[in-house]
């Protein structure tokens, strides 16, 4: 079996494993005040180009989000996101759980727009009811996003612009932004991201480590307490050297570029072989995730040998399926691919 | 530099690690329901005897906390504790984050008495104002205390029965559980943990593994919907078998025996060289964590080579200092204390 | 100037208002445990023919939906409604605050379908990510609807129906449920509201009281706690006599159906001369709000003598407009708005 | 029966409900925005003196305390109040479950001294732990006390002084300033609580109003979003015009002076009964609630035709019990009192 299921079906990335292993007996500070993550963070920062970023070492994506929104938000504030996006959807409620509503734009392709961001805000302002209502109080976008796709510089910066008329921040979620930035369709920077938003994380999980994701506040507007609200929600790590040696180590060298490029050769090579075999698609994405057009019988068929998930429900029985490479897809997984599907 | 500071300074035991590293590049699914979280699961409610629990991995003791707590209680319950309860003090108000008032009851070495309990309880309902007030819907208990020290099986059952009375389930946070299973004072096993409690959770992190806490329901009574509620806490963590693989590693064969084992045998190693130097204890305890009084002026000297934490400030410039063993303690730190006490 | 913006633009009724002034100086116990309440919550009980629910008064709408909703869920379950649901819209994230999902649905003149809850809820148990996702754990519905319009007895059974097979409560919101009662199309009695839901609210503040609102749990289904998380959500008013008295006056003698019968009567003279002017409406119904079509000059001049709300704005400058009529809209209000639409 | 139960047994003093009716007729907007709310603003505006205070008014005690704090708090942080004030003990748990821990300090007669908070503040920051811990947000007293007891000028001034010192706000519940507004021993005025306070509220319900709580920010300091914030919690009235009309008219002429005197007086005259038969104190105050001591036979005799309630259970059979009195005491009843006192 090869399992094109998602970015994270392995344990770590052999270097980090190897890091780990190697600092393991050194006695170390809990709580993420330890040297590895000092030094993680400084890289992080000086891939950050001329902004100096805060970066804080957090144990999962679901808690990222929840913490970092809650703590941007007041009471009276909810989050613009995606339809799609992963906070209204698979998060089980996580922001709202911390009292915050999630308001949902329609989306395209996993995508929303300026336009309909600004729409969005000019009638709320103008709802004579408004006071009424949960106030838009911060921009939530992911990138790449939940459908693998990216936002342009220009995409970004735009809507970047409306959050900045509405005086609201603008947050990413970077679950997969290390697949964004070795894509070739990519053209925003680290330092870009730092120039673009109000905070962003970059996800670890998806990108080769145990756990963990980076937060980063680009313009030393760090939320006062964030600490305190990280250990509140649970999502400081007691060894906090587990994310701190392992960001180390994914920014160490050419460890990320490496893990982020080997995604995205693997789902060129994917893609190849879809189209090979004229496999129509869902949606042909420049990042790890792609989503194509399968029958069920056919689909049942492939799930003999590969695993995969049944992403939307179509017309005349047939599914899109997401297939999704990561740092870990051997080359065989894909040979072995395109010779199953001459067999389909 | 020897650090008595906690019992979580070093990463994981060298089995566990082994175990993460042999199974790295095994390709699982995601979330805890691969298969190593199924034997970990097995091999738990083996150790637990008559009883077939229900055992779910979480990725921190805080959110365990949280989530249990969270998911047992009413909106209309708050918790009964020891005023040393971590849930009370050094978790940032997690507990509140939830909605739920901590109801901290005086404690002595970090317990507290099943008759203090009951009256509490008996006070609470027969107070004409109760329906104004946070109802006691759960008792919160720390085996070992925050003090180090062990409820006896005739103290835990004593309280068990109050709750058993008023009709609210007795939860204990293990997270050193494994040091109290090992003390020669200790008198509860787990199966004993399952008969006294409707739920506990067995401490990874301060065991030996890199994260994760195993929460146990013994009586088919986990709560509806938890592992939603769990993934909305953000305490699930994607790749699950970083907690699968190293509970079972630390069930298989003799392996948390042996960690528990070394943790009580270092702390009594200490105990002698304290009581040799003739350092009074402000609390000799049965488990891994010992509490000393020193001067300030000896406390600095000792920590040009020595890590340890103050816990309480006392009359005449003395203080109470917390040293921890563990797993990882070393022979050789013990008997470099030995050296340098003779210099104080 | 006269008013149609709203049904609570004057104070009570003068009956009302005339029971708490007689009822003045009476010595009464708080909190809701008074006489008055006792009998208020008997006469309620007895129109509800053959059930014999339970009583709660409570001081505002909002409230209500929060404690009610709050106290019937669980931490992993949102509430799902119409798309223009009181509660998704217009009480600016009360649900969300007390942690739930607002699940909303597509509507159709403020109403949703047992198909399209069906679907809902068959969609969310096929999905396999579901654990994930906030589960759908009540319905709600307001009868009559934000748009005026009422479900009938065999919408809501079928609606009732789909809860019971999904083992999920149906809450009604009847903050306007008076003037449902008393519409020629209604054909849903107190009593049926007892059979066809698991908890409802009779709206005061709508019908005539300074404020208040009867929540009625028709099966002796009074959540565990409910009067303490009526307290905790500050819903219970110190003066509780203030509710009772009210609700006791209105469910006495002709009272009620006097207050709803003169709106729904009101709203009938209304529809004819907005009908004999030939303004198209944008929703004509069978309670008290309807909403017309006007073009911007129009309302304008309208807005000299009129007050009344812009409800949507519609194409070509035009906007549909909601005319609300009450226990207090005079025929004079209506003879004039007659004469002036002569002149428009 | 003569009820000393408390301060809200009648319904509203005959000129606010005078007003109420007067006024029953007119249309006016919802929400809190017609004239009459404008007017009672200014006229406490008028009464702040020299402060242009915005004032804000809200349903009921409990909600204004947990909309006021959870509004002025961020997430990590709580409230530092006496360990007998209200919100700590008999608001069933509302403040935490706005997310919020209470922080309760040791307390004399209901008060909290500044060096207890400044001790407090300065060992939470000298703690190496804090970050770890709830962060004391904000300092909450209630003028008068939950005992009756009053701060001083001075007393107030030394708390907000380390309020300042500190960077956190002062909060004073008035649920009764009303009372000591009026009292000889009082050195506080209205214009003293815009000085010495961030925010404060002026109790209605215990003040002769049928409910509501009017808010003070003194300082140009309401929260963003405040109003939102309200409605979200429930504590905004659709007929805003209740507030408005019955605070206008306290704060019109000499009424709420009388109100207070009146009260003031009667526990002077009460007073001097308990005094002249020799009943000993339990806490003897200059406000409207007095504290005595009795035996449980002695009270048991008592209640045959007095209400009052018991406060705390001494020894020896004996119970301090607690007689309120308000505008609405009557003479006749503490000659009656009197008059039984003769007889015990």
């Amino acid at each position: 079996m090869y399992s094109f299921a998602n970015d994270y079906s392995e344990g770590a990335h052999p270097d980090i494993l190897e890091a780990l292993c190697k600092t393991n007996l050194e006695q170390l500070p809990g709580y993420g005040v330890d040297h590895y993550c000092q030094q993680a963070s400084d890289l992080i920062a000086n891939a950050c180009g001329k902004y100096h970023p805060t970066v804080y070492f957090l144990a999962g994506g679901t808690q990222t989000n929840a913490v970092v929104i809650s703590s941007m938000l007041r009471p009276y504030q909810g989050v613009i996101c995606a339809s799609t996006a992963h906070i209204a959807v698979h998060e089980a409620g996580a922001i709202e759980w911390t009292g915050h509503k999630v308001l949902p734009l329609p989306s395209t392709e996993g995508k929303i727009s300026a336009p309909s961001v600004q729409s969005y805000l000019e009638s709320f302002f103008d709802d004579p009811t408004h006071e009424h209502m949960v106030w838009p109080g911060m921009v939530y976008l992911s990138q790449p996003t939940e459908y693998g796709t990216l936002y342009s510089y220009s995409e970004m910066k735009s809507i970047y612009d409306v959050c900045r008329a509405f005086h609201i921040p603008l947050y990413i979620d970077g679950a997969r932004l290390i697949y964004a930035l070795e894509s070739p369709a990519n053209d925003i920077s680290l330092e870009d991201m730092c120039e673009l938003t109000d905070a962003f994380y970059i996800g670890g999980t998806k990108a080769g480590l145990l756990c963990g994701e980076a937060v980063v506040f680009p313009k030393k507007n760090t939320p006062a307490g964030f600490i305190t609200m990280v250990k509140q929600k649970g999502a400081m790590m007691a060894k906090g050297r587990v994310l701190g040696i392992q960001f180390y180590s994914l920014f160490s060298g050419q460890l990320m570029h490496d893990i982020g490029k080997h995604g995205i050769d693997a789902a060129e090579k994917l893609k190849s072989v879809f189209h090979k075999h004229c496999i129509p698609f869902f949606l042909e994405t420049p990042t790890n995730q792609q989503f194509v057009v399968l029958s069920r019988k056919q689909a049942a068929r492939l799930s003999e040998q590969f695993v995969f998930e049944r992403w939307e429900v179509l017309e005349n029985d047939m599914c899109a399926y997401r297939f999704v490479t990561s740092w870990a897809t051997d080359d065989e997984a894909i040979i072995a691919l395109d010779r199953f599907l001459n067999t389909l």
